[in-house]
């Protein structure tokens, strides 16, 4: 199976963008480059052009340079297109170029996938050419992979999973010592992991971002981003970390996709997960995805969520797989992007006071007898059970209430919520954190 | 994309063998056919041919049943052979007749490729057809297909596994219960998790069969299971256990491969690991691996490694992934089934005593007077740095002395260790455990 110097072909690549994601690419194709020919055997990847809004020619060590990205995708060279520019306008634009130009296409760009992703994926088919968005979920973490290929004889039934690193970092500093969001914040951006503007982070868009394709490719259905639903960390307080552990669980930043009876939930919030799963021990900036799939049971795939190296590793990865497909095969003989053939319209996306979950509440109280029998006593007018209840006394006359409810659906939570606030004794909003069921 | 009937292909399968992999496997594709026709669109895998010593044609519900499984091999209908006969004589020869015959072969049979990987690969090649084997290592975990296709932009540096569920079972109901080898092992084989011959699982072979499997589509090198160092469980005391939880690690039952300098370390044995490793928290009959790679760095995947369900879940991945192989493509355009066109035949092996590791020892002395500083002079003399002891009464006039050791040479610490042994207040032989280096 070695290559004689006729059957040598070479794959020319194109980049466009030339930040953390197209360098990191760039310079991971060299500096692996015999690994990759030693994979590879008869096929080469070389990056001919690149396009960059601020770096001359010299600086890239290519043939060819462009500050217009639509000239690397115009490039009659360039077989394949690496969109590594970010955001939605121009890199819209330059990968459906491409893929109507019958190129394949390789991005790392997830708010573009999660939000034209339909769009482009037809277009791809249209063309006969293929799209792959490896290092837009979990950064190297082959989780796409695994969802597509690993995965492909199992209905997927949901998963679960810590997909922003930033929000993890911070989550697991407040947890280990009980410091402040804001405290935690600040380090966090000085560090490098967060951005200035941390709400893409913290407030749950970029999880929920790759939510929404990890659902479609586990249930094959088209994306939904939009029917996502999002909540933040950035309220969450240290009480409730403390709380949760004494009760044996730990607070994670969460999105979940799960398909039962053809409905699906879709949605990122913080959760409490019990101290026995490995995904609570899932710290720092790391990413971890928990798949639970019939007939095969609970996986998990774990690693770095970002960073220049584990993008490249994933967006490399793509290229090796474009490598090695023929361009004239049919379909048929292409694992499809959003990993089914047929794509299911018409599954039912819950609202989210339509899910079932446990949930975690604290009550804030003024020290009066009968308090704790007025509220056990709406949680049962309602049919909700209590699993377990501590109280913790907050200062002089204020008593919080810490109840772990069973399994009810949320809209009759909310009914029970409003009730306990219209409590005289009860002085704040009650704070609500859905557990998370591994089951 | 959807199908018309005149685009649709019937592949179909033939199983040797009926027992837990393959009747799995057939229920897999009959109980998940929905969903994997929807995956596959224009492909339909159908079983029509089994072969089974024991059974009658009636119970499987398919066209054709023979007992004998060259039958199967030879039916010219069959396009793809599942080998589920285990064991190495009559699997052997099914397979190697079935490459000849120019089959594409699925196999589960981890004792199978350890021992015969190499010649069987090669025919599959010079035959063009495809060898898959997914199912042999850590079940349903789809580790193979992240080596060779996840991870393939990457260069392996070493990776780090829990590959024998019963072996896990066995150690995690030893530390967290405090109970006895020969106790949990009779409970294991009670509930099925051990055989009624156990020393497979338990002495390490089984486990270094995935091991090799893994190491070579790691490095890019033929397997070499018969270099593959072996030590089991059977000998491990709880007093080791509960000292190394003091010292903040646990213990696995680990295979560990490493490529460095152009020199692999292939070696199944207890580890140590630092209880802040995720791999720590891998309980149970779970099945676990790191792998860690540049630039990637560390990445972990976790399961079920045993059971008809999880096995059954990667032979039908291979069986889509051959689907989607169009039959007329060249080598070029396929995942080399050992992960590289080119494997490196050089590597040097490294013989036990060459490798270097942190150390736990614990020796067993008379409580006199400067033992101590004897045991520490001959580390000093050996340039052995210690990294942390502990002092344990055990009964009157005896001490239980707990060394970590920095790394060292495996040779050099053999000398130590005789020249302990031969100090006249040591009362028995020096128990040695290396320590697992996640670096």
């Amino acid at each position: 199976m070695s290559a004689s110097t006729s059957d040598l072909r070479v794959l020319k690549v194109g980049i466009c963008g030339y930040g953390t994601v197209g360098r990191g690419t760039h310079d991971l194709l060299v500096k692996n480059e015999s690994t990759i020919a030693r994979r590879l055997d008869c096929i080469h990847l070389t990056v001919t052009h690149v396009a960059s809004r601020s770096l001359s020619g010299t600086v890239f060590g290519v043939g060819k340079w462009s500050t217009d990205p639509i000239e690397v995708v115009n490039d009659p060279e360039v077989d394949i297109v690496v969109e590594a520019i970010g955001g939605l306008g121009t890199a819209f634009e330059v990968v459906k170029k491409a893929l109507s130009a019958k190129k394949n296409v390789v991005t790392a760009n997830k708010a573009l996938i999660a939000t034209h992703g339909n769009e482009l994926v037809n277009l791809a088919s249209e063309n006969g050419v293929r799209l792959l968005f490896e290092s837009a979920v979990a950064g190297g973490i082959p989780i796409l992979k695994c969802l597509r290929e690993g995965l492909a004889a199992n209905n997927i039934n949901w998963l679960a999973g810590i997909i922003n690193g930033t929000g993890n970092y911070i989550l697991t500093e407040m947890g280990n010592r009980q410091r402040l969001f804001s405290e935690v914040l600040r380090e966090a951006q000085a560090l490098g992991y967060a951005e200035a503007d941390p709400s893409f982070d913290v407030e749950g868009t970029d999880a929920a971002h790759k939510l929404a394709i990890m659902a479609s490719i586990a249930f094959g259905m088209p994306l939904a981003f939009d029917k996502t639903y999002i909540e933040g960390i950035s309220s969450l307080e240290l009480d409730d970390i403390k709380y949760a552990n004494e009760l044996g669980y730990c607070i994670k930043h969460l999105g979940i996709a799960r398909l039962s009876d053809q409905r699906v939930q879709m949605r990122v919030h913080p959760s409490l997960i019990s101290s026995d799963e490995l995904l609570a021990s899932v710290d720092g900036v790391g990413n971890a995805v928990v798949v639970n799939a019939d007939p095969i049971g609970s996986t998990l795939y774990s690693g770095p969520g970002a960073g220049a190296e584990a993008t490249a590793s994933a967006v490399v990865a793509d290229l090796i797989d474009l490598a090695r497909s023929p361009r004239s095969i049919s379909q048929a003989h292409i694992v499809p992007s959003l990993g089914f053939s047929r794509l299911v319209t018409d599954f039912e996306i819950l609202d989210i006071d339509k899910i079932e979950s446990e949930y975690y509440l604290r009550i804030n109280v003024e020290d009066h007898v009968g308090v704790m029998a007025n509220i056990t006593g709406l949680m049962e007018k309602f049919e909700i059970s209590i699993d377990a209840v501590i109280q913790k006394e907050k200062s002089k006359n204020c008593v919080q209430i810490v109840i772990l409810t069973q399994m009810c659906v949320e809209q009759v939570l909310n009914s029970v919520i409003a009730e306990i606030e219209n409590l005289k004794s009860v002085r704040s909003s009650v704070v609500r954190i859905r557990v998370a069921s591994f089951e």
